[in-house]
């Protein structure tokens, strides 16, 4: 069965949030809830985020509604009551959404999306919201390393075979895309996003025909002004010569090889040798490029080893955050009809009540420092980060370029401190909590123990 | 823009198989080729993989065709004839699949999948069959492990919301139902798949009430037959303490308190409590359902240090296959017009030509060892376990019901010897290869040299 054809958006949701929506309705329940979406804390190695994923949450959320098909499944199962079924069947998002627009820098405790909502409707997305800004988040703060590593080098996205699902291989790609990839191998990502795609040849082709040299001439036939050759099926530099015959055969016609692509043995020593023989035949301007289980800590090797890779293809370990599969991220209420709420279980701190990111930098425009305060403070001299995107159910802009998107993440990683970037052991950028913030956690917490607890 | 209502399977493929099948095209080579999926080695700590998303996978290929959108789209690209994209119009899977029916274990080098079909109808779905095939079969091997380390108590998924994204979501609810699980918390699953849904209520729940008792008593007001109660979000003993009087109150009115759940602290030793508590108050029948960044490290702890719980929700590790997110999975050309092929890039292996694996089993019914041979031959007494199940392009037989995998997945499980069961360090089952087919990627292995390597 293709459950492709069958997706609903208001049913990608856990049970519970209908549960708790028809006890909701049943106790009368429909005063203003605010709702904070963060990451609590940085997984090992890390200590930043970049914020992505927002502009198709903000399309499912003003989207929001239970189609009729939805609202008979609901039915069947015997768990819910006419009256709620009616409740959802008319139920749309008519609350506001903050959020840091995509693009953006930000750190452990801060949140990336407050939602005030009626409590049913603010409770009822949870999932989708978490589902939909968890996945381009991780995978733009993981891409956001490889392009640091890189060092200005290219990277293109070669992950979707691995992606867990259609779904994810489209947001790697978006996701890469908008922290600095130059492209991707996804075609359906370039159709829907307008992502410069690329792609050279698999060791199959190469296998499929009799002689790798006929494999290279056919693909030089094909696509003379694009062609890029997989050298390494047989012997890596046994193919690199052949490569120079074909970028010989192909110079005798007026066209020029692109490049060539090596895919595994030892990149760095590869390349320069590969680098070598295409320079001693004078072609000195078709790129290399290397692909092969590749990640932030080989980019940056093959990048201090004085490897002559002009491009990187990064493919599974960024498509699905090897290193950092998920993040612990959360969509906790904070308010609900102006009374701040917090929970007690252990290790686990939200901060209550609407709030605000505040950003400080120093004189060259380098952050400084962040502050954490609640939404009605101010902070002369701080940029405010969290933004209105969603008003009384509307999208309040069109959507975003992904070019914006790429300029705002790329003046961020500029102005993120240089130790913050460190691959292995960063500095963790100091998040402040304002004493008026401070404050009311403390009050919060203390009422919520004098009344709960014996 | 939500990119959901765009999918486009014919679309979820690298730029590279498009242009390898132009070349195919233009070199005229429509000879038929066998691509071989299988997964070269095992992430650390574990030793065998459950095979699922195979009927998905038969949907997608009985089905596939170019959509005159997607075509225009290419079009658009530049990068193709208008003689190739009317090749892409009339393209069919016209070849054969045989594959390991959903459920079954395998080891590494084993193929789970062999295609075989012209060459540019088998290259053209290759991303497409390694996302699809890879990610259900991820998932349902790590949610084996899950259901051997709960040793028969029954475990809920609760991966959603971590999930990377929705296609994601789906495919964990299904992959962990048929290894085992008892249900999930994903509606939509819930719709397309018929799998079992339970949820209970969130922390968020608790707080927008004034008082957890309040939460409480609504939630039991709400649904009396099915009432699952949250106890950790102030304290859990205390929790605990309400549960009763709520089940007292329940009881009161001939209904029962159906669980609680608990969602952080030390799970074994607050679990006696509270069973404690409630068994002090004749509330033997309530269950304790235990849920917070479990996986089947932390489940097996958990029966070993004689907690008293009745049912794990099992959410992230096991949705994101968190120690182990993807799998080192191939889809290799074998063979093209009869003649085996195999690349020699260095430490990756290919086994030649159209395979069958054969599985031996000693007196008792436990696995003895594998046989991975060629196709064609026989070996008699042993269990042949690639089926075809598409012929010229048809299915070969109708979708088979998850109960039915989930029965041929325990018989697997049972029949696997213990020793490969271990979680942590785990006996590597026996899988031998047939001397004709160490013979034949000797010998090809040898002509290759002879003919690439000087």
């Amino acid at each position: 069965m293709n459950p492709w054809s069958q997706f609903a958006p208001e049913l990608v949701t856990d049970l519970y949030e209908l549960t708790m929506a028809a006890s909701y309705l049943r106790e009368g329940m429909s005063a203003e809830a605010t709702f904070s979406l963060f990451i609590r804390k940085y997984p090992p190695g890390r200590s930043y985020f970049v914020a992505a994923g927002l502009d198709h949450l903000i399309d499912l959320v003003t989207g929001f509604r239970f189609q009729e098909d939805s609202l008979r499944f609901l039915a069947s199962t015997g768990k819910f009551s006419p009256g709620f079924l009616d409740c959802l069947r008319e139920l749309r998002f008519t609350g506001s959404i903050r959020a840091l627009p995509e693009g953006r820098i930000f750190f452990a405790d801060e949140p990336l999306l407050e939602v005030t909502a009626p409590i049913i409707e603010s409770q009822v997305i949870e999932t989708l919201v978490i589902n939909v800004l968890q996945l381009e988040t991780l995978i733009a703060s993981k891409a956001a390393r490889c392009v640091h590593a890189a060092r200005g080098l290219d990277l293109i996205d070669f992950s979707l075979r691995r992606t867990h699902g259609v779904d994810a291989g489209l947001k790697a790609a978006r996701a890469s895309y908008l922290a600095g990839f130059a492209g991707t191998s996804n075609v359906l990502a370039g159709k829907i996003y307008g992502i410069p795609i690329f792609g050279t040849m698999a060791h199959s082709y190469i296998t499929s025909f009799e002689r790798e040299m006929d494999a290279f001439r056919a693909f030089a036939k094909a696509f003379p002004e694009s062609t890029v050759l997989l050298i390494d099926t047989y012997d890596t530099l046994n193919g690199a010569r052949k490569a120079v015959q074909v970028a010989q055969e192909l110079a005798a016609q007026g066209r020029s090889l692109k490049g060539v692509r090596l895919d595994s043995g030892d990149l760095a020593a590869l390349s320069r040798e590969v680098r070598r023989i295409l320079n001693d035949a004078g072609l000195d301007h078709v790129r290399i490029l290397a692909s092969g289980s590749l990640d932030e800590f080989k980019i940056q090797e093959l990048r201090e080893a004085g490897s002559a890779i002009d491009a990187f293809a990064v493919g599974t370990h960024m498509g699905v955050s090897a290193d950092a599969p998920y993040f612990d991220i959360a969509y906790k209420l904070v308010e609900y009809g102006n009374r701040p709420v917090l929970k007690l279980s252990s290790g686990k701190r939200t901060w209550v009540g609407r709030k605000q990111i505040f950003r400080a930098y120093d004189a060259s425009g380098t952050m400084s420092e962040d502050w954490l305060c609640l939404a009605e403070e101010e902070r002369p001299g701080c940029e405010g980060l969290l933004e209105e995107v969603v008003t009384r159910g509307e999208r309040l802009r069109p959507e975003e370029t992904l070019d914006i998107i790429r300029t705002r993440f790329e003046d961020d990683l500029r102005r993120l401190p240089a130790e913050c970037k460190d691959l292995r052991n960063p500095r963790f950028h100091p998040v402040r909590i304002s004493q008026r913030l401070q404050d009311l956690e403390e009050e919060t917490s203390l009422k919520v123990k004098r009344e709960e607890l014996r």
